[in-house]
């Protein structure tokens, strides 16, 4: 279904519920997370056994607020870019079946305060453009691989 | 077709080309808007007649680089929200028709330096859901509502 997202907390359960609809994998796009729901469905979903891989921007993600530091410390899995460009997707996928994408940073000011729209899209050819820009960035972010700015 | 947005002028020459093929409205909801080539594309579908609306925000169009300013003098109507969140979308809707749609701002540094997605999408059910949101903040924004922070 499309939906435009409406501020507030409805908007979020629903964000919620779909993420941990999840069984095997959930790969995480995120310019900027600093929601504390939004971390705690998915430190939720990695004690579940589900595969979460999470890639975010290297000049958002020591910010006050972020929940970065807290998901690597649960043990998740996280890359980010190399270069002072933004990493400035918003998206995730869950299962590599469901595409959830829009203008929404996962931030408890976009969600209370913004006009935001997220997208969830399960048509297999969006997916898949997606799903493989995703590999193509935790590729291209492996540590083993970084020089920096 | 679903297209993550490399940087580049190849990826905003195909953006311009979908905007360009607008014949009859043109409806741009964006958070900021500083890309002169954009800028240049929408001032050119104004004066070939199509009738453009732009929803912007208000703590963005004043900054530095904002085309806003130039689209208001060539006769472009231009509404903008009243209140301190972000009007944050990022989409443009071709004709009622085509839904462009992403995390990309239309900015000259997103184009050039970050990693972003913009979705092309056709799906009447899903450009309904854009195009209703776009006439609810055009109808919210009127100008003789406003309030201010």
């Amino acid at each position: 279904c499309p939906c435009p997202l409406p501020s507030g907390d409805t908007a979020l359960s629903r964000l919620v519920r779909r993420l941990l609809s999840a069984r095997r994998s959930l790969d995480l796009c995120l310019f900027s997370f600093s929601c504390p729901q939004l971390a705690r469905a998915v430190q939720l979903l990695h004690r579940r056994g589900v595969r979460v891989r999470l890639v975010t921007d290297s000049q958002y993600m020591g910010l006050h607020g972020s929940q970065i530091g807290r998901l690597r410390r649960a043990g998740i899995q996280v890359r980010h870019d190399q270069h002072s460009g933004y990493m400035h997707h918003k998206f995730a996928i869950v299962d590599r079946r469901m595409l959830i994408t829009g203008s929404l940073n996962w931030t408890t000011q976009a969600i209370q305060s913004n006009r935001e729209n997220v997208l969830v899209v399960e048509d297999a050819e969006y997916v898949k453009a997606f799903q493989d820009e995703f590999e193509r960035i935790w590729e291209e972010y492996n540590p083993a691989n970084y020089r920096f700015f």
